[in-house]
Order: C-alpha cells, then sequence, then structure tokens
C-alpha cells in the first residue's frame, strides 16, 4: 500500500533523537555546534525591520544569483548565467529531489554509489524508476570498470557525492576523466553532482562537476550554504544545471516550493560580500586535525579525511557488536553519540565502522575524545 | 521528452514581472505590501543572536508543534496529536505536492475543481495520475452532483481550496454535508484541503475539513503562516492528517525537504504566544470593504468575496478583450496589474474577469482605484 513500504526513518533522526534522550555528545548528525559568525546574525537581526518578508522570485533573490556567479567565478573560473542556469533551493534535499523529479521517468535506472547518503533513492522510486547501487572500492574511490558495467541503456542518472558523505572522500582529476570517457559512450546519461561540502576539504582542492568541460552540458551540481556557513537550519541551497535540463527543474520546482525563505537569502547574499570561502576548508581543517589529535591514543582507528566534517573511526579494535548496536551503546554507556556506517549501504554491510561529526566547539570534541578515550 | 509537456511559468511570476518592468502597481500575485507586525520582526531580530540555526527536527520546532495544537483547539476544538498528525512545511505548496507525492500512485484519478489555483496539477501528472477536472456552478459553488458523477473507482483524492484562491468564496455546512454523503458511497476517496486562508473569512466562519467528524480520519488541511501573519516569504506551513496518512507523508516529506527554515518557525512558535488569529479576518474585511468601496464608482462589476484577500471584478462594461490581453493593457496603459481569472480554467474558459490583491497598505489600494476608476 505504501509507496515507499522499506523506508522508516531517517538513522540522523535516530540517533539525534537517543542522543537527547540520553544526555549524549551528538556526534551523529551533522550540523554544528558553535555560535554563527556574528557578522551574518547582525545581518539577520538588521534585516529584520527591513522589507525582506514577502516572496522572491520562483529562482532565487536575483541580488543572491548574482553573488553566487561572482563567488562561482571566484572559485572555479566558471561564468555562469545566473537567469538560465542558476536556482536557489530549500537546502540540498529539496534540490536533489527536485531534480530527480524533473528528470527521471518510469522504469529508468539511476546509479548511486554504495556507501552512500540516504536521500537519493526516494525520489528514485517516486518517479517508478529503478535505483542501482553500485559498490565502491574499499578504500571508497570509486571503481569506473564496475560502475561502466552497471551502465544499461535504460541508465538515465549517476548521482555522485563529492567530498563524500559518510566517508570524506574527494573525487580526483582522474576520477573525473574515467566519467567522462565512460559517458562518452553513453549520451543520454546525466550526472547529478551533490557537492555540499564543496568548501570543506582539506589537502586537496575540490573538483567541481559543472566545471568540467565535457560534463557541464549534462550535469546537476547542487550545493548547500547550510553547510558552508554553520547554519543548517536555514535550509538555502542552490543548484548549477545548463538551461535545457534547468527549465525542466524549474518547472518541478515552481510547484513544488515555489520559493525558498526570504530573510535568510537576503542575509547569505549580503554575507556574501564579506565572507571568503577559503575560510571555510581552513576552518574544518585545523578541526579534523585537532579531532584527530585527540583521539590519537584511543583504541579507534581513524581513516583518511580529505573533506567534509566527517570523521570515520573502526571500533574493531574494541567490539564485535555490529555497528547499529555500538551506536547505542556508545550513546547509552559512554554518552557519544555517532552514526553506524552500515546505515550508509543498501545492503546493511557492517564493517565495525562509524561516523563522527566533528563541527563542534573544541571543549565538545575534547569532552567526547576524553570519553572515548576512555574506552 | 519533457515530463511536465504543458507547464510553463506560473501566471503570477509572469505578471509580478510585468508589474515591475512597467513599474504598475502590482494587485496580481498575492502578497502585501505593508509592514509585518513590528512584534514579529522583533522577535526575528532577537532570535538572531540566539541558538537557532541548525536544523530543526523533521516534523517541525516540538514548541512550534505544541503552539499549533493550542491554537487549533481554541479556533476548532479539536485536539490534535503533535507527534503524530501534525508536521511543519516549506510553506503550503510543499505540503501539498508532498501529500500528493505520497497518496496518489500511477493511474489514479485526484478531482480538482475548476476554476482552481495552479498548483495541484503538477504533482498529480508527476505521480502519472491523472487529473480530473469539475466545473464549479457559476457561483462558483461546488456542484457536489457533476462532482459525484465524476467518481470512479480510480479516483483516491479530492482536492478542495476553502477559502477558494482565485474566487474568494468559502464552503458552507451544507457543502460539507453533501461531501460526507458522497464519500460514504466512496470509502477510498481521500480529501486535500486547502485551507491557507482559513484565518481571511468575513461574514462567516471557516468550517476546517479536518474538524469534521466524518472527514477527519480521511482528509489532509493544509495550511500556512505566511498569509495568516504576512510573512509569504518564508515559507511555513503547515499541515494535519491522521497518523495512518501523515507516516506516509512524513517517509516523502524527509527527503523532499527533511526540515524547515529554523529561525522563522522559532519566531512564529514565540508570535503565536502575542497574536490572537481574530485580529486576521477582521484586518482583511476592513481592506476588502475599503478597496470596494473605492471602486463602487469604477466601471468594474465587483464580485462578492467571502474570504481571502482576493476580489474578483468584471471587465465586461469595459472591454471585449480576453483577460489575459485585458490584463496586460491593464499594466501597461493603466498602471495596475491583476490576474485573468482564464488562468485557473482547465480550457482557459473566458468569462472576462480578473482577479486583485487587496493585502496592500490603503495609499496602494487607493492609488490603484483612482487608475482603476479612470477607465
Ligand atoms: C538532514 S539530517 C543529516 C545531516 C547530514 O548531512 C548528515 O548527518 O549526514
Ligand atoms: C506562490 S505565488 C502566488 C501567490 C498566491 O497565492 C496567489 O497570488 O494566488
Amino acid at each position: 500500500m505504501s509507496k515507499l513500504p522499506h523506508i522508516s526513518t531517517s538513522i540522523f533522526t535516530v540517533m539525534s533523537k537517543m542522543a537527547a534522550e540520553h544526555n549524549a555528545i551528538n556526534l551523529s548528525q551533522g550540523f554544528p555546534n558553535f555560535p554563527v559568525d556574528e557578522r551574518l546574525t547582525t545581518i539577520v537581526a538588521k534585516l529584520a525591520k527591513e522589507n525582506v518578508h514577502q516572496y522572491t522570485p520562483m529562482s532565487g533573490y536575483p541580488p543572491l544569483l548574482s553573488k553566487i556567479v561572482t563567488l562561482v567565478k571566484k572559485s572555479y573560473g566558471r561564468t555562469l548565467q545566473a537567469d538560465t542556469e542558476l536556482l536557489i533551493t530549500a537546502g540540498a534535499t529539496q534540490a536533489i529531489f527536485t531534480t530527480i523529479l524533473a528528470l527521471v521517468k518510469t522504469n529508468d535506472e539511476v546509479l548511486i554509489l554504495d556507501p552512500s547518503y540516504d536521500c537519493y533513492e526516494a525520489p528514485v522510486l517516486l518517479c517508478n524508476a529503478n535505483p542501482v547501487r553500485v559498490a565502491l572500492n574499499d578504500d571508497y574511490t570509486p571503481n569506473w570498470e564496475i560502475i561502466e558495467k552497471a551502465c544499461t541503456p535504460k541508465t538515465k542518472m549517476i548521482i555522485i557525492n563529492n567530498p563524500h558523505n559518510p566517508t570524506g572522500k574527494i573525487l580526483k582529476q582522474s576520477d573525473f576523466e574515467s566519467l567522462e570517457i565512460l559517458l562518452e559512450k553513453y549520451p543520454d546519461i546525466l550526472v547529478l553532482s551533490d557537492e555540499v561540502y564543496e568548501y570543506i576539504t582539506f589537502e586537496e582542492k575540490h573538483i567541481s562537476a559543472h566545471t568540467r568541460k565535457k560534463l557541464l552540458n549534462r550535469c546537476v551540481m547542487i550545493s548547500s550554504f547550510g553547510k558552508s556557513f554553520h547554519v543548517t537550519g536555514w535550509k538555502v541551497g542552490y543548484l548549477v544545471a545548463p538551461e535545457y535540463l534547468m527549465k525542466e527543474i524549474k518547472k518541478v520546482h515552481q510547484f513544488l516550493v515555489f520559493s525558498v525563505n526570504s530573510i535568510c537569502q537576503v542575509a547569505i547574499s549580503d554575507y556574501l560580500d564579506l565572507v571568503s570561502v577559503d575560510e571555510i576548508g581552513k576552518f574544518y581543517q585545523e578541526k579534523r586535525d585537532y579531532f584527530r589529535q585527540l583521539l590519537k591514543d584511543s583504541r579507534f582507528k581513524l581513516m583518511p579525511c580529505e573533506g567534509t566534517y566527517f570523521q570515520v573511526a573502526s571500533y574493531a579494535a574494541i567490539s564485535n557488536e555490529n555497528d547499529v548496536d555500538f551506536c547505542k551503546h556508545l550513546i547509552v554507556e559512554h554518552g557519544v553519540a555517532a552514526i553506524p556506517i552500515s546505515t550508509f549501504y543498501d545492503d546493511g554491510k557492517d564493517l565495525k565502522l562509524i561516523r563522527f561529526c566533528f563541527a563542534k566547539d573544541n571543549a565538545t570534541l575534547e569532552e567526547a575524545a576524553k570519553r572515548l578515550c576512555a574506552i
């Protein structure tokens, strides 16, 4: 009877709720716990009294669109057309859902790389299309041969997530080259590139899909100001697509949400004059390094982290439990909440791995690390 | 190729844009032009500096859910369960889209009363379901006999909009009785009740679908704080549904948008302690009366207006043009923007009627009326 019989409450909701009930330090759901930049909150306080409370145009607040054009130009050297290639969305989740609804049809196949964030499958199913899971390599790099083997005449879209949640991997130049070679053989396949952590990368610079000459005409790139500016509750994201795809996406967007929260759009627009996105990667790199340092004498084994604000850790040396049970015990007995990595796998593969969010103030990271080191 | 081949830019976007280009008074798209209540903007300014910038829970900010329970109890005497029957949405549009996506399946039929607001059809089409248009009577009351004739074993949902955009009609006790008799014969039909103007009614009190004993277990009621509190840009609405439907709706909501703008949810929650919704109907009733008074010597014939902030007017005494052309001329030659009523009809039926939005400060209404009286 249900259109989504296998979907239940997201693991982020489950773990955040359990963390609250047990008064645990919440390193599960990905959101910062430190204060938002005062420059940004000051803008909001000032705007509250201004004329920013009615519908913005359907595609977004026009000055914000222009600022994003400038930002993208500065970050990647690409010049976007604000009126035809850009759309402001109610967060990246809405952008992803809208893109899939607009472009994927009955019986199409959509490739989703395993493990992956949990929001890609539901919209594919609601299109009466088929999600096709393709495993990443053990080190979480894409295996382009296996991906190519999964391509069929029905394949409509490949979803990539770069930087990758939960593993913190970023795609390399060589990955894009492989993807481009593959796509030459399949001219109808589109790429949905979830890049909500585009500005949270460390040693290596992020490569954005829409800046690749061979991809820009067939990819939809999605980003999130919530992640970049530590305001996950605002639900303001954006989407870049070539005009012929954007036309279809806007048709759905117009009737799915029509427009996006006005005051927060204006605030971000004004803030983009003051802030440099270079600050963001540096800020989180320090957090990552600090958190890893704090855990270095623990019994957790830390995986590499190239981007995002997530640290994956193995607890194999500590326990034999499956990772969902381990996370529950971690909350109840040790007062720290994390996310079990098995929940990112379609088949629930359990590698004794959990994910910590390190977007927290140092005192929180220190207290969490103290508890984790005591295990 | 397009999944929505017949859908183009909404008339509200078209007319608002044209109004701006010609510097016309914009009585087309429905949004207020007067300042938001200072009590509400003061709350936002204060909240900007507080910890209200991260994800709220998926169903909404818990205190806001409680306040809505209180509001609904006070307005209609019904006690909702906050955790199972209420959902905060990114505006009513998102609520409507999400409800249809969650509940309507391939080949289902959905009854839409003609004329109607423009956002119901796209989600039905995206479900591979069939919108079935049923004409309202000439006085815009529902014709329950014709509606019943349109019901088939495939009918999944009837969409009602009460108070009705664009006509300003409200459903009467007798309408609900007829609907309930009809539904007894069709136990599987659900009702989606778009009540975004629930607090904008005048001589008669609004009847909310979910307060009817015979409907509450099969209806989804949708409302909008944007309309009630003059903040259309905020995109905060809510949805009431029985638990078995809400479960399905939340599954989609979780992956469609996940959560709703946090600071505006908190602001509305705090504001609900200060404001009485009784103010809203009174406020707009005065606007309606003032606007009608200003136009009484014009050549426009004013239709009755029982609710909403829209006034429908006939220009038959002025021009023979179709209503879209008349609206364009009205902008270009007379500096006033309105919405052609034909665009609310599936077949574009042209009755020489246009819709004015009177949610404007008195000076704007006066200047618009001056221009309209000069025609
Ligand atoms: C939308 S809740 C999940 C937040 C997030 O991005 C994560 O924790 O992975
Ligand atoms: C979402 S834009 C349309 C606003 C509105 O409700 C109307 O003008 O009818």
